[in-house]
């Protein structure tokens, strides 16, 4: 999934700044209020944005806010919210989601979405999965009470590896997919990715997490 | 899996009272004992006993109880643990596992298996799948603190079904797998059922539960 660098990326993302963040700090707890939505949804690692983009038009009540570390992915997804002028309830954060505490305040989110996020397959390198526990701490700080973090991937050690963490880290359950799309699901978007695997007779994985009271 | 009613089970099964028993009433409690093992792992729906046939013959210090309610096929695995003279180690209820509390005591059971369960699909039948909580709160008294219950499943539904029915049960998950044979698990039998879904490179989903502390 990684891009070839684009030398027009970083000054593109630079020269719109209101759609366009290197961080969050200037939103934090005011993320409402700049989308005037009451609910705010998060994508970590939304590369080329294809997912967020199609479930931002989906779900326009929402505030949608989509965290992309690859400056060439970030910039591609903002050229298209631009020239489709589908802007209104998206922003764009280009950076590392390890600082997400100092962009959302304790209970400013309401659901977060990791989709096909990059597996890491090596264990040495596991502190890097999205889904291992230091990521989650923080993901429990930002979501609100009643908060859900949605999975979706088409990796099977990831998903195994997830399911785990996230129960060993007081998460529970709340949905459980081993092949999501043999039915019918018209509320989630599909990106060009996840219907690659579709076409192969491939199954996606899917989990919905929230916090064990 | 359903086989034809075979008119020779229950007096077979009646004439080896040695091995196979209407109930377990007589054993509550004295089971390890009756093996003269430590260990005692049950299988519930053991069908033909593949899997539990080979199983005791990988594990020979582990006294291993069949649960099978259809008399032909548990005349079958009868039948051929007498032709194999490999009973040691076994013994075989033919009958529903709806009263295992009564054969079983309290903590008395190390592990519990579930191989290739019935999936009751309809959601009418729910109540009837052996993960079903009214089920799992029995697992519960037979088994162990430290005691372990392991599902095998090719079916997606009652996988999906069993993670949440555990999960929201008091039960953790201590592993899960969404495709269980792309690695080699030589301390696993196979059944002729599971090779089935193995040659159609279909995936065998797996989990294994305790009860949260």
């Amino acid at each position: 999934m990684r891009m070839r660098k684009k030398q027009w990326a970083l000054p593109y993302l630079e020269a719109h700044e209101q759609l366009c963040y290197p961080n969050g700090e200037q939103y934090y707890g005011k993320w409402n209020e700049l989308f005037n939505k009451e609910v705010l949804h998060l994508e970590i690692g939304a590369g080329k944005g294809g997912y967020i983009q199609q479930m931002s038009k989906l779900y326009p009540e929402i505030g949608w806010i989509a965290i992309e570390k690859d400056t060439s992915c970030a910039a591609v997804l903002a050229k298209k919210l631009i020239e489709e002028d589908s802007c209104d309830n998206i922003r764009l954060i280009y950076n590392d989601a390890t600082d997400v505490l100092k962009w959302f305040k304790k209970k400013e989110i309401d659901v977060i979405h990791l989709n096909f996020s990059d597996p890491w397959p090596k264990n040495g390198y596991r502190k890097r999965r999205l889904t291992h526990a230091s990521f989650l701490n923080q993901y429990k700080e930002i979501l609100k009470d009643e908060g859900k973090l949605i999975l979706k991937t088409d990796n099977q050690g990831l998903f195994e590896f997830s399911v785990m963490e996230f129960t060993n880290n007081g998460w529970k359950i709340d949905d459980i997919w081993v092949d999501f799309r043999r039915e019918s699901h018209s509320e989630d978007a599909i990106t060009e990715y996840e219907q690659k695997f579709m076409d192969l007779g491939q199954p996606i994985y899917r989990a919905i997490f929230s916090i064990r009271k």
